[in-house]
């Protein structure tokens, strides 16, 4: 057995924001009031879950300790989870969903093109890859920020109070610890306070033009990084694991 | 208002068989054992539910009264349903999904293979789009029939089960009444029974890789090309429409 890399964190925090997310948005999928809208949300939850499996494929390739991403996924408590705390929250309305979507895609954007760039030459791979996949998530979710604060009395208001609930969880977002300057050192990953100044410049011009603004708050939500989570993520991590844990080791 | 087509049932009857089987397909949706798989199957969904979703509105175009695909989805009770009763089956395990998968894609493929000849221009294309996507779902379904049927002793029993329980459900697709008259006679539709023979050919030699065996029953069920459906369906729908049906008329 190999020492495990020092980047597994790092690599295991990008998959757990997207496998969590992921399966959050599945959850639309035949529940929405439009079907083309429902292809739409289950092609980006699609997308989210396929990255989640390359990532943590390569962490547990990094560890190297034979752990699977299936491993990962279904077989780690929300003790163990990395993602941000923004990404478990539940979908509530579509505007809330959206807006989420918006907020995270943009930051996703942004550190998957600083990503392509990677020294871990797999990571770069499904970085660039990713990267195309984000813009359209981004171009898609900006288009009904627009239209659902630039539309009825009614979705403005659930358009700016999504964006009212939401702000607070974007901070960790952009929260930079021991893990990610290990990974920015060794030219693998990239700071996250790096995006904040980018990610607000194209966050702030969406919400401007969907007449939407932002809270007046400096308190920001942290905890999923060290596996300090809200209940929201035990619910969803119980109803995502139950069939394997049924059947452990099951050979299909 | 124009006199709706007398193709209009016969493309309900298309787009309903794909809307219920891409629901249900969809509620393995981050709850299946392997992530790998999980993507799979959610993708199959999705070409099943963009395929009613263009069936859906060429029957709303064809009907001359102006209602949307959303309308024929969220806002039909299950009465005005017209799926075949094997799609509207609970998912059982993951044997069960995967059988009724593939013994569903091969009758859409042969059923697509001749409707790319319809007379009906937006019929034809919507099936030549979808012929390809139905070669990849049964060579998918196939592969794990096989592997399912040829495994492990657990594996081989949950596969028989699943041929044995689904059998009697597949009858259904091959029944012909006036509506598909209708639509063969005007050169539009495929007469179903047409595509039996090669169907059975498919499914008895991969069957026969998998080391499964087809009951010996003659009692087919039917029902659901006329609105008989099971309680299943009145399940499903329940939850499909909840969100359309609690904001009706919303403009998001």
């Amino acid at each position: 057995m190999t020492d495990a890399s020092p980047l597994v964190p790092y690599v295991v925090r990008l998959g757990d924001d997207r496998l969590v997310l992921g399966h959050r948005l599945s959850e639309w999928c035949g529940h929405g009031p439009i079907l083309e809208e429902d292809i739409a949300l289950a092609n980006i939850a699609l997308d989210l879950i396929g990255q989640a499996t390359a990532l943590l494929k390569l962490g547990g390739a990094l560890e190297g300790a034979g752990r699977s991403e299936d491993a990962f996924a279904y077989f780690r408590d929300a003790v163990d989870y990395r993602n941000a705390l923004l990404v478990e929250l539940p979908n509530g309305d579509f505007a809330f969903t959206i807006v989420r979507q918006f907020l995270f895609s943009q930051f996703a954007l942004l550190q998957a093109e600083a990503l392509t760039h990677s020294a871990n030459e797999t990571l770069a791979g499904i970085a660039a890859k990713a990267v195309k996949e984000y813009r359209y998530h981004v171009r898609h979710c900006a288009e009904w920020v627009v239209t659902l604060g630039d539309g009825t009395d009614e979705s403005h208001a659930r358009a700016q109070n999504a964006v009212d609930e939401l702000w607070r969880y974007t901070g960790e977002l952009f929260a930079t610890d021991a893990v990610d300057v290990s990974a920015a050192t060794a030219g693998a990953g990239v700071d996250p306070s790096t995006l904040e100044a980018p990610w607000r410049a194209v966050v702030m011009d969406v919400l401007g033009r969907a007449s939407l603004s932002v809270p007046d708050t400096r308190y920001m939500q942290r905890g999923g990084r060290d596996g300090r989570h809200t209940e929201h993520l035990g619910h969803l991590l119980a109803e995502m694991q139950i069939v394997a844990r049924s059947h452990p080791g099951a050979t299909w």
